[in-house]
């Protein structure tokens, strides 16, 4: 049974995150690709992924995935950066349509801030599960900037918690940072985890009290732009200055009303109603 | 396929928790009840639960509880607060054979150590989910006991990275206790999550440094002392001075090796093997 798009003109999007992290990526997407009706599903009830093995991360995405797919979904957005490091083959492999991760953009964006590519030192902020991949080594790499991958696992239940404004969450800000300045002088900060924006400026306040003036990136506008692209691509025309208003649903395996409070937080506007959904397991 | 007990005298006893800190059940158990073989089967592909919805805990739990009947256990222990609190009805209906869980176990250890009924206070320490379904309220309230249930939501993801011994760690526990006891002057403190056993001495100096005497409880004891019992209603004899050594088996559903090596610190002993198990979903 195929959703309705409710954006007749336009691509339907799916976008998929272990829980509301992703939300960053969609708000970034509405503007810039308004004309589209965006299926979001979280997959609550099996978050979070950072902290499981390469094998469960992909089985978990993939049957998202598909389920997305089998909505109607045009193109799909990993708008996990889990997911993506650990199972982006799997997905592309699993599914027809284009595949859009959030780690290639992010390595793209912390090369225009920096500006010259010329062995530029980049520190990442992700999961344990991210870092152990070296996804965001390997992508950087491939374009000439030299990544340090710190590992954060404390900041998904913090944030989860909602405690993004919180002296126990500056505190550990403050360890996981002054152990990654220890090791590296970063010329940029890219947040590898789509949690993370919602703190952007707490993590760029704790790197000037710990003396960095390093650049804090957000993969989230760099990941809008390449789905912009991709449609362009495969044919899907759009503009921004089309009148018809994005139109969006949102999905959530577990905790829907949960995933509804702290998700507009994500989100930047209310989300109506979140819509319970059994993937199995 | 049943699983061999290499215990043949004895009983085979699963033992169930959604990720390692059951364990802390199972080092209670070897000494009292040593004549038996033990399976301990960690969720770990689908924690936490604590902050799941009942239906999605009850879900995976009776998978769980199922899965350890058909290795052929004779009694279940569910080590576990929350799927104690959300699923047991569930579990004792899916199963065959006499489930035993902490939360009463726990509620009559408060008892005892508080020596009188009389409405004495019991705080009660737990995740969002074992506080949201009020089980430990209930099961008090049943004995005579006024309990105060407060979710403590960062605990866990804090131990299952190893920060036993932390000043964060810390300084969550005087945040969570001092919005406890601003509500109540409790006589003793339970533990109503089997990985705080793990911190039980770090929670105690935290009351007296905010003024409070009351007593810790970890319901691992008391929980093994209810399952002696059971197996002798059941027609189990065993004996503590038998000479035959308990045997163990640990199977995890994702990441091995991380159970076997934090889960030592919760059984006080090495954890030689642990087995990938796949639950599905």
């Amino acid at each position: 049974m195929k959703r309705l798009n409710e954006n007749q003109n336009g691509p339907t999007i799916g976008v998929f995150d272990s829980g509301f992290g992703g939300l960053t990526v969609l708000r970034a997407l509405l503007p810039l690709v308004p004309a589209a009706h965006y299926i979001y599903l979280g997959d609550t009830a099996r978050l979070p992924y950072g902290s499981k093995s390469r094998e469960t991360i992909a089985r978990y995405a993939v049957s998202s995935a598909r389920y997305l797919e089998d909505q109607g979904a045009d193109l799909l957005v990993i708008a996990c950066n889990t997911a993506t490091a650990l199972a982006l083959d799997d997905i592309s492999s699993a599914c027809d349509v284009p595949v859009v991760g959030v780690i290639a953009p992010g390595a793209q964006a912390a090369l225009e801030t920096v500006g010259t590519p010329k062995a530029a030192k980049i520190l990442v902020l992700a999961t344990a599960a991210t870092v152990q991949s070296h996804a965001y080594r390997e992508a950087c790499d491939a374009l000439g900037l030299v990544a340090t991958e710190k590992a954060c696992p404390l900041l998904v239940p913090l944030l989860e918690e909602g405690w993004t404004d919180h002296p126990v969450t500056r505190d550990v800000l403050r360890i996981y940072l002054t152990e990654a300045l220890s090791e590296v002088s970063p010329d940029a900060v890219l947040l590898g985890c789509t949690h993370y924006p919602l703190i952007a400026g707490a993590i760029e306040a704790m790197l000037r009290e710990l003396g960095s003036n390093a650049r804090v990136i957000d993969s989230a506008e760099a990941t809008a732009q390449a789905v912009a692209r991709k449609l362009n691509e495969v044919g899907f025309t759009h503009s921004t200055s089309d009148q018809t208003p994005a139109t969006f649903q949102c999905i959530a395996t577990d905790s829907v009303e949960k995933f509804a409070n702290l998700g507009s937080g994500f989100l930047g506007r209310p989300i109506p109603a979140v819509e319970l959904l059994d993937l199995g397991g």
